[in-house]
């Protein structure tokens, strides 16, 4: 019975298991000669608040230099080295226009004002006596995988190239409760949320958005929120890119029309090829990424791997993942290794047989709303070349026939 | 229209919200005099691998100390200051027989041996080879809770009454995988698992479950397994009490009885009234607490709070959680703030109106085996004075007309 469900080695779970069962996975999993290893004296102590292996430490990759100096910059998730959906709090993705402040949340409050019934200005101690929901999302940078943009393919990995997208439980106040208590005109299409850090970073954000599914983020991971992602307060807004769930929140101003603030004129819009700008462009697309094999990393003999990667989608859920082992001539459907939640990010995975020959390793994600994930070909059409916001293109990672993996173009 | 839904000023979120549509909320939740923050200078850089707020420093609460030092004993998770399901990793309860080795994983190998077709070896390279799942699962020490069982109620907080009960997305290798490879003998009902650990933690778990749920854990939250829960391998099994995820796992031995090892005979059984003793009575049962308002808070003004607690079940989902705000008289259902998920965690809360008087807070779970948390008297009734294990009698906390909260038995 053949086990191959696409070209390339891509081969079915069920029929695997079969393999498993008449013991010839042990044979192509060569079991070490590592020695048993027992500890002979007591280990380390307690601690209060825990840390990495010495054998694993696991860091986010610093992007490269921003021209305004280190607190102006990005560092993203190591992709590649992590497992399951949840990302930890320590190495969630980064993104700061003027560094990170530590506020002390008793000098901090949040003011609701504009077109409102009546002004309210809150603190942190206020927040947490209001009823709060929790849920597990993604939050993706609008200029994540922007080197997959550039007209030659950098040899980086996984993280590198895609890590400015994280997921984590995020725990927090539905804005709907506290916009109702303010009293909102009608009219007041817009609301303007303004953070507290240095930069001031200030965006316009429909208010069908903010009454959906935005929340006053104050516990991630169960924990209050790290500084680097908005403590005390942050606004969330799920499936948006990054940029607009507003850190360190200080103020929410009810308005009838957007504000055009610098961070939508000077930045976060998409420049077509016509020459006009698409603004407020704020929802992420349906994406995936295989981070295990990629970039950088090198299989050392031929058998069977376990090719693992994320999907998501700003739009919904995913339903569906394909990977291709023959640069998307064929394709086989990836199993889901947890269940998809919507705006969340989701794992597949499928087994695959390297046989020593060169191969081309590509995934492609659906949504429940139909959105299919482009090609790079197809996902940079409609821009110009100085377009880099929402690059949702498939990743495609080459492996040659000495087992090395490199991000390519294809 | 009464808002109330239980005697003592629990309230219905429905008609919570209406109080707010017409600006009453803000009444009682007096908006502080707070100065606008704004940063004038850039904060600090990015980092790669981040860290809590100066003005978060939560930290695991150190039990005891315990007789034989400083690497046998236990800490707990500060439940009362944490919200949503998931416990961040440097959060995660820790209890620990000799210490945390910090192992290198290029050393260490599971070793699969017994009533088997073939003895297998697997190196931590090989094992990532495996196809993998992951489940977002609670884990429980079995002594969780065991400072109620005493015969005066200490004053003391949520986390160091009821921390030893965390969770977390796990993500591993379903155990059935490894056995079908190696080949059980039908008539071995038994595996024997064994730490790395210094004190070579023993258990013998019954091969029913670790045919069912239990995997080989190689991630927690992402990352891979911090040292203190068992890095490079754990073994983990939903639902059951935490010694038997065996940690920094070396060994599983098939066999037809159990081992009967030393944390068999002199620990981890449960004496009887009768003078018996429960022997692998491994299933954690239906629980919950109130985690806020918890024991050692003062409430500083009359008016509305969010009570917010966690229920969870070893043997399903949780399906309802009720509250008592007058020692159990009269009972209101909570809300879900987060979807109860299976062997998991679940988040209630219930809006609370604080008069001013005496009040004793109580939360009781039922799950979808129609299991309900007992009051403490009859989870004590079937044991000796020295049964604490499996402790999940209902938390009583009283709130005095001063507004402090303390643990109570009632």
């Amino acid at each position: 019975m053949s086990n191959k469900i696409a070209r390339g080695g891509l081969l079915s779970r069920r029929n695997l298991l079969k393999i498993g069962g008449t013991g010839s996975l042990a044979g192509f999993l060569s079991p070490t000669q590592a020695a048993e290893n027992r500890m002979n004296v007591p280990g380390k102590g307690l601690s209060e608040y825990g840390d990495q292996s010495k054998f694993s430490q696991l860091k986010r990759e610093q992007l490269s230099t921003h021209p305004f100096g280190p607190s102006a910059g990005a560092s993203s998730s190591p992709l590649q080295a992590l497992n399951g959906t949840i990302t930890p709090n320590s190495l969630h993705f980064e993104r700061h226009h003027s560094g990170v402040p530590d506020i002390d949340p008793s000098m901090h409050s949040l003011v609701i004002s504009g077109e409102v019934n009546k002004t309210l200005r809150f603190s942190y101690e206020n927040l947490l006596r209001y009823p709060m929901e929790t849920h597990v999302y993604f939050l993706e940078c609008s200029g994540n995988s922007y080197r997959n943009t550039l007209p030659s393919a950098l040899d980086q990995s996984a993280g590198e190239l895609n890590g400015l997208v994280s997921c984590a439980e995020w725990t927090g106040i539905p804005l709907h409760y506290l916009l109702a208590e303010a009293g909102v005109d009608k009219k007041a299409k817009w609301v303007i949320a303004e953070g507290a850090d240095a930069a001031g970073l200030t965006r316009s954000i429909p208010m069908s958005i903010m009454l959906d599914n935005a929340m006053i983020a104050l516990y991630q991971n169960g924990e209050p929120l790290r500084p680097a992602q908005g403590y005390p307060m942050r606004l969330f807004i799920p499936g948006c890119e990054g940029n607009i769930s507003v850190k360190w929140l200080k103020h929410l101003k009810v308005q009838k029309t957007p504000a055009y603030t610098r961070e939508e004129t000077s930045k976060y819009t998409d420049l077509l090829k016509n020459g006009k700008a698409d603004m407020f462009s704020l929802r992420m697309e349906a994406k995936s990424i295989i981070t295990s094999p990629s970039g950088k990393m090198k299989l050392n003999q031929k058998g069977v791997y376990e090719i693992s990667g994320l999907a998501w989608s700003g739009t919904g859920a995913i339903k569906k993942v394909e990977v291709s082992a023959d640069a998307g001539r064929s394709w086989a459907k990836a199993e889901f290794q947890s269940r998809p939640h919507p705006l969340a990010l989701t794992r597949f995975r499928i087994p695959w047989q390297w046989d020593g020959s060169t191969a081309i390793l590509q995934s492609r994600s659906t949504d429940t709303n139909g959105n299919v994930q482009p090609t790079r070909e197809a996902a940079l059409a409609p821009y110009s070349d100085y377009g880099f916001y929402h690059y949702n293109g498939i990743q495609s990672w080459s492996v040659d026939n000495n087992g090395v993996v490199r991000n390519v173009y294809v």
